[in-house]
């Protein structure tokens, strides 16, 4: 079975650990979001790209979520000693030296798409992870502070300033022009099913769709989209999806998110066990829903999230 | 009174400290080797510009006498287990941030001058730190292997090869079409003396002068100009001088080294008190000889060889 699952940082990455397990057969293409990418230090970060890559690979801080384990913090202590920052993004040593070769290999004109597949040669994550696009896409966030109306890089707004303020906007500077990595058309055409892990539905599976070509192509595949929702009792399960869904006008509710992706993209749509009043709604959308626990406490919880998913793939498809 | 230096690294770097020891309020410019540098892993390094940054700023690995104290490798391992070498190249962590700095503020547009001018705001090493150049030069080295002449970039020559296959030729390629870097020929015209460190007077002071300028500056300062030979007893004081000075046609003596700068360049010459009978030589090439300790043992010792170089400039301009 060809899977093809749209992911962001944290949630995608722990997810897809689930699906590897439920599914340890399938072939699986993850589409990663490069939104989030920032230039710090001159080196080029894909922090979504990464938490995938060390989470698959067994790299990842386990209980942080993101950057490696068994980090230290020498070269940002240094920088920081030069007065150069910012100081609010925490790369380690072992991190940035993922960094390096990136910006080495991007300087050298390799696009991220083949970078991508060298790291990974390193990390064998069994899974084949290609950026959406190898155009560069920047996330910014429009915030008014002290009366001002501003666009921040969205690290900025979510690392530094920790969703503290409302979004007023979310914009993939970039999107337009951008065009879908090699391979991630072909791996949608290919696929017997789409999955949405539970990634937030704005800045992470929502830029993912912003790059023109990626939402037709998943709408025409003809084959079951099912989604996971990352909304649990009105709230995320992690992070501030909330600031972000209430930038694109979006309630904070997992029937609202799967309103918000539409019939048009999704065939199903599971939300947690507390949400179980929330199906009829989604189904009035047009949407296939389920109710089923949603947590990813361990890795057999999750794989448990991916069978369910991939049975509502098979009911859909029925 | 103004002093001005030209320094390669770690003989360079430990005579300056001794400097400084012997003249506390002088004004002191280095005129440091950039011959040396290397782009490793996407990053600008420049050894010699360190090693003196480093020693006098406080932040050096004493018993190594390059690099940093209290130094970790995390990002070295990393990025040998993505296969990206050279690994012969000895980047600690702490190092890594300091190239990452420079190599940022040089993408930015800034010259190596204005960088070092920078990175030395954090090391405060009590001396004006200038590089020989904002313009690219590399000491290219002319060996054979395999019945095959190729030349390999100085580091590769030095720290891979540990000079153990005959050099055939020094080339600092780039040197013809390079300018002095803004201060260097005004700190030359403004100096009162000018001294050479006991450094490699093919790849250190050598390159320096073969910045076009910077010889004619010296020569024609009209102020003493002393060197201190780092041959002692025939063979190098620390590194493989002997080497290179094959490569130019120059044996390895102490004698035969004040003879290669020549009385053009050079009006004082210290010989260590091992190579006495050296004196009449140097002096019968013209330049003013004098057998002193040249052991840079510790930093008495070795402002013990700063004040003789100060005296002899002193006794050479009477």
């Amino acid at each position: 079975m060809r899977i093809v699952v749209l992911a962001g940082g944290i949630g995608g990455a722990r997810f897809l650990r689930g699906l590897k397990a439920a599914a340890p057969d399938a072939d699986i293409t993850v589409i990663g979001n490069t939104g989030d990418d920032i230039h710090l230090f001159g080196l080029k970060v894909c922090p979504d790209l990464d938490t995938v890559m060390y989470t698959l690979g067994g790299g990842i801080n386990e209980e942080q979520g993101w950057g490696r384990s068994d980090e230290t913090f020498q070269v940002k202590g240094e920088l920081a000693a030069y007065g150069v920052g910012p100081e609010w993004f925490g790369l380690g040593d072992r991190d940035f030296a993922t960094h390096i070769v990136r910006t080495q290999m991007l300087s050298a004109g390799y696009p991220l798409s083949a970078v991508t597949e060298a790291l990974c040669e390193r990390w064998q994550p069994g899974v084949r992870l290609l950026p959406m696009s190898d155009d560069r896409i920047e996330t910014h966030v429009a915030v008014e502070t002290d009366g001002e109306r501003k666009a921040v890089h969205f690290q900025e707004y979510w690392v530094r300033l920790r969703a503290s303020v409302d979004a007023l906007a979310v914009v993939p500077v970039g999107a337009e022009q951008a065009k879908p990595a090699p391979g991630v058309l072909e791996a949608i055409g290919a696929a017997d099913v789409v999955l949405f892990p539970p990634s937030n539905p704005v800045v992470s599976v929502g830029t993912i769709l912003a790059v023109p070509g990626i939402r037709e192509a998943i709408a025409e595949a003809g084959v079951p989209v099912v989604g996971l929702s990352p909304i649990v009792g009105n709230a995320p399960v992690r992070g501030m999806a909330d600031k972000v869904l209430a930038a694109v006008g979006v309630e904070s509710s997992a029937a609202a998110v799967a309103e918000h992706y539409g019939s048009g993209l999704l065939d199903g749509w599971l939300v947690d066990t507390a949400d179980a009043d929330a199906v009829p709604r989604v189904e009035a959308a047009g949407i296939r829903g389920r109710a089923v626990p949603l947590m990813m406490t361990d890795i057999e919880a999750t794989a448990a999230m991916a069978r369910e998913a991939l049975a509502l793939a098979e009911e859909v498809r029925a």
